[in-house]
Order: structure tokens, then sequence, then C-alpha cells
């Protein structure tokens, strides 16, 4: 079985009390960056992979999405999704992202947030969601930027005061899994280059129409003013992919 | 005036002492990685932006392309190009590469190979390639890679001991001037992230075919043993863009 650490029920406490998780998107600092990254969804046939509590679903269709069906493994996740939905043009599916199976030609688009380093076989997914989209749809995605997961330990070097120093980057070009702490738990990861992320969606057939490594937006720096180290180095990776 | 270092007495001495300069392609480490992203250069027309000694040029040519155009602002780096060449299919310009002036349509393929972090305006010059490439024409390109360019330091963090114990990142979303050091001299580069290089690339027009962050040949690491930090890190980000 693929890796399903949001059903773990100490991860899924500690998960469940992170800001995104009690507010939802607008407490996630990459959200508005990532919304804008979003093709018109009116009437459009949305699929959201790594659903999660469903807050990318719920917002497809107040933005007037026909349709969304979301996808993800964990059990207490789509527990709470059902419970925070109600809507049934809303379709929530147990299972692995590597093992959706749709028809070709069946979303307008699909929406992936920061759930594909979990996977191990970025590949497959990228050709999966190529036959799944209609021509003219969009792949719209978000990882953990490979700055940031290329070292295991992924966190700050801090002088002997605990000042952060740098982002430190090594083992890059190793890529693969990756043991890394999260809310104080193990969780794997998966690291892959920029140039594998870009390439694998590229051969998948996919033309790559805008990137982005979001920054905070000045509210967020207001109400969060630790995110001043987020200019530091990016730590996210998102595109919008095509199928033209 | 756009800086023009290479033809900084001293600095070109030290230039045309690095092995690069002394053997050419064989001797650049990403030569390998670089020279597969090329199209077939056979009977096409090619511009070579920042060409400096020519070797792409020339390269062009033994894959016979039929005529080629190096644009350098050094005078010295041209000089020497035009020793090395006994061909007249190739022509040099002295010329800024901002200042780069073609009719539409003139080129197949427009190559630059680590030049364009020298420059500012990375736009205007993505523009204007996509204006000079014929239709199906494709721009190849190499820059140092935005991790390496993101700290002006642009070195290794290291142990008291001299151990290089990681890749530093620092202000990566501040683009712009970077005040660096390279053969023991003041350069000045300019820090672009990666979204920036994409996105500029794909607004001009482009679109993105394949993108590469090259690691050492085998054959390299046995020649060069250092290289192995070279594992450690992304030195270089290449891309090819085709306009279609």
């Amino acid at each position: 079985m693929k890796q399903n650490k949001y059903d773990d029920p100490e991860f899924f406490k500690q998960y469940s009390q992170m800001n995104r998780s009690v507010e939802g998107l607008s407490a996630a600092g990459e959200w508005s960056a990532f919304r804008k990254m979003f093709p018109n969804l009116k009437d459009k046939l949305v699929l959201d992979l790594g659903c999660g509590f469903g807050w990318h679903c719920r917002y497809a269709r107040q933005q007037q999405a026909r349709s969304v069906v979301g996808v993800d493994i964990s059990e207490k996740m789509l527990a709470r999704a059902r419970e925070l939905t109600d809507d049934s043009a809303i379709e929530y599916y147990r299972l692995a992202m590597e093992e959706v199976d749709f028809p070709a030609d069946e979303f307008d688009v699909v929406v992936s947030s920061l759930a594909l380093h979990y996977v191990e076989d970025f590949q497959s997914i990228c050709q999966k969601v190529y036959r799944y989209l209609m021509p003219g749809g969009s792949f719209v995605l978000s990882v953990e930027h490979p700055i940031f997961t290329a070292r295991a330990a992924q966190d700050w070097y801090y002088s002997a005061e605990g000042e952060r120093l740098y982002w430190p980057v090594d083992d890059y070009q190793k890529e693969g899994l990756r043991q890394t702490q999260f809310l104080g738990m193990d969780v794997e990861k998966y690291h892959r280059s920029i140039a594998t992320y870009f390439n694998t969606v590229i051969r998948a057939g996919f033309r790559v129409t805008e990137v982005s490594e979001p920054e905070p937006t000045p509210e967020a720096m207001a109400k969060y003013p630790e995110m001043q180290d987020e200019y530091r180095r990016p730590m996210f990776l998102m595109m919008v992919a095509v199928k033209d």
C-alpha cells in the first residue's frame, strides 16, 4: 500500500490543527498565488488529486464548476471533507493518486495541491492526467520545491544562537525517497529535480504555460512576520500545463 | 555601455587559461548535456548570442549548418574567435546581446551558452529571439542556475577544516544584480528565479520542450574527481524553447 500518513491518528490530529486545516485556503500562504493559476472554472468538470479536506473541491464549486471529483488515500481526510461539504456535485473517492482510473477526456481541469511530492511515480500520474483531460484542459499543480526537498532535513542551517543563516542544498541530483519530518513525525517524500518535473510534464504531452515560486503576500507578511524568511528560498513550485 | 568584462586584460588573461578556453567544448563540463539539446543543424542558419571564442559557431558548422553568426561584446574574445576560425560561413559581430537587431524569420536556431546571466533585460532578448526565429525554430540556452546565482558569494559553505558542508541558498526571491567574483575578479551577474526564466520564455511565445540541470558525465568525473560536488547542487540551467 502507498504511504497513508494522514490516517495515522497522531499525524491526523497534528495536521488538523494547522491553520490551513482549520481556516482553509485563506490560511495557506501559497493560495493567493495558486488561485491565480486556475483557468475559469465555470461549468467545468474538475478532478482534485490528493484533495485532503476538500478545500479546493469546494472552491471549484464556488467558482461554478459543474462537478468535482476529489481523490485522497486517507479515510480520515475524506471523512472530514464530507463533513465540510454539502454539495451533491462533489464526489469524494478513497484512492491512492497512483490508482485513479478514469475514462479519457473526462475532465476540463485537474488540480493537485502539495500532494505529488508524496508520489514515487510522477511520470505515470502525468500520463494519466493527460489522458483524462479533454483537449484544451489544464493540469494545475503545486509541489514542495526541489530546493526544499533536496535534503531530507528540510530545515535551515542555524547559528549557535539559533539564527537562520542559510537554506542548505545538498544531494540535489540524487532523486528519490526522503525520510523527512513533518509535524514532528516521520513522513516519506520524493525529491525530484526541476528538470525532472518539467520534462516529465512535457513528455506526457503537455505545454507548460505558467510557472510560479510564490512569495508571501504583503497581507500574509503582516499577519505572520516569520514569513520574511520565505523570500530567502522558494518552498513551492507550481505550474500550469495544458493539453493542446 | 553594457558590462564588457572579457575585454579587461587581466580577466581575459585568466579566462583564456581556463580549460574550456584552451581545449574548447570537450573541456566544458556541461557540454555533453548541452550538445544533446541541439536540433539537427544540417543546412540551418544559426545565431550564437555571447559566442566568446566561437566554439559553438565552429561546432555548428561541423554539424553542417549552412551559416553561423556569432555575436559578442568583447573585442578580445572575437579577435581570438577569428584566429581560431577559418570558415567564410561564420561571421562574427561585435555587439552587446541587448543591441542585436536582425530581420524577422532570419534563423533556424539561436544558441546562447552561459551568457544570459550577464544580461539585465532577459525579456527583451527572448522577444527578439522569438522574432528572429523562423516558425519551428529553436532557442537553445544555458545559464548559471538560479540556485547558483541566488547568493552573490556563489560559493559553498565550509567547515572550519575547509570541508564543503552544503550549498547555501539565500535571497532567492530578490532578483537582479549580483556583484560576484569570477576568476578572482569582480563580475556583475543577474539573478533570476526559475519561474522568471520559464515565464519570460513562455510569454515571449515559445513552447519549452526540454529542460536540463546537467550532472557530470562518468568520463568527466574520472578526469576531475572534484566534480563529485556537482551532484550536490545544480550549477547550470538549460532549456530548449521552440517557436511553433
